[in-house]
């Protein structure tokens, strides 16, 4: 029988969480973190409506899981995020030292690869699930908002 | 006259946020957040007590320092920060154009100039501003943890 749990599984959860980001005039970036097939913190961009930098979606997620587990380490647990994390959600993520980075899009630019932040050993990250449509919804979302202005 | 706003006034109450730390078992790292002399966030290392890798002292006092001024931007803002920031925080400085980053001790291996952080064009970075006080607080917390174990 086929594993209905599998990357593209979670992450059409994270682009569902960027849908909802898009939805509120938020750059529309998604996550969910998810242990044994279970997803334990669900979240999306939210730095227009806190007016704070930090919130992105990942640190949104790795407070959330934490607060779940009651422990700060997400050992055993994969993120799923629709972008490619900038340096400040690797550097959290490699404090959390989370076993499995999954992400959608890259981000040449600003993306944790090409500026070359640190993750933890125990890391393991890929990319490339559901790319196109992760990218697709960025793109309209800054079409949109160039319309706007 | 002598300007009693100089940085070693800051620096001396980002120390006193880290001794807050201290007192609470917490890795002892403080931080305040500075605008025309007056500061507007005070924040330290909350990791345990929250279970919370992001909760670093720089990271809240970024988000105080928003909330205060009703926007996400740190302009003509200066951090004044016991330890140099690691990756994570210094991500988030980045996305935040803070004017100006002042720490105390040097972290040779988790600070983000070894590791080659990216900060804002903007953001000018100095350090060593009551590093010999940062550090030695530092070290005390760790031998006494050593201790206790």
């Amino acid at each position: 029988m086929e594993n209905p749990f599998d990357d593209i599984y979670f992450m059409k959860k994270a682009l569902q969480e960027a849908e909802a980001a898009f939805d509120k005039g938020e750059v529309p970036v998604g996550a969910v973190i998810v242990i044994d097939n279970k997803i334990i913190a669900r979240a999306h961009n939210l730095t227009e409506l806190l007016n704070d930098v930090t919130a992105h979606a990942e640190m949104q997620a790795i407070t959330a899981a934490s607060n779940y587990l009651g422990g700060k380490y997400l050992l055993k647990c994969t993120l799923y995020v629709t972008l490619e994390p900038c340096q400040m959600c690797a550097g959290a993520l490699h404090w959390s030292q989370i076993s499995k980075i999954v992400y959608g899009a890259r981000d040449e630019e600003r993306g944790c690869m090409n500026l070359g932040t640190k993750l933890h050993p125990k890391t393991e990250m890929v990319g490339g699930v559901l790319a196109e449509e992760s990218s697709q919804l960025l793109k309209r979302f800054f079409i949109e908002r160039r319309n706007l202005n």
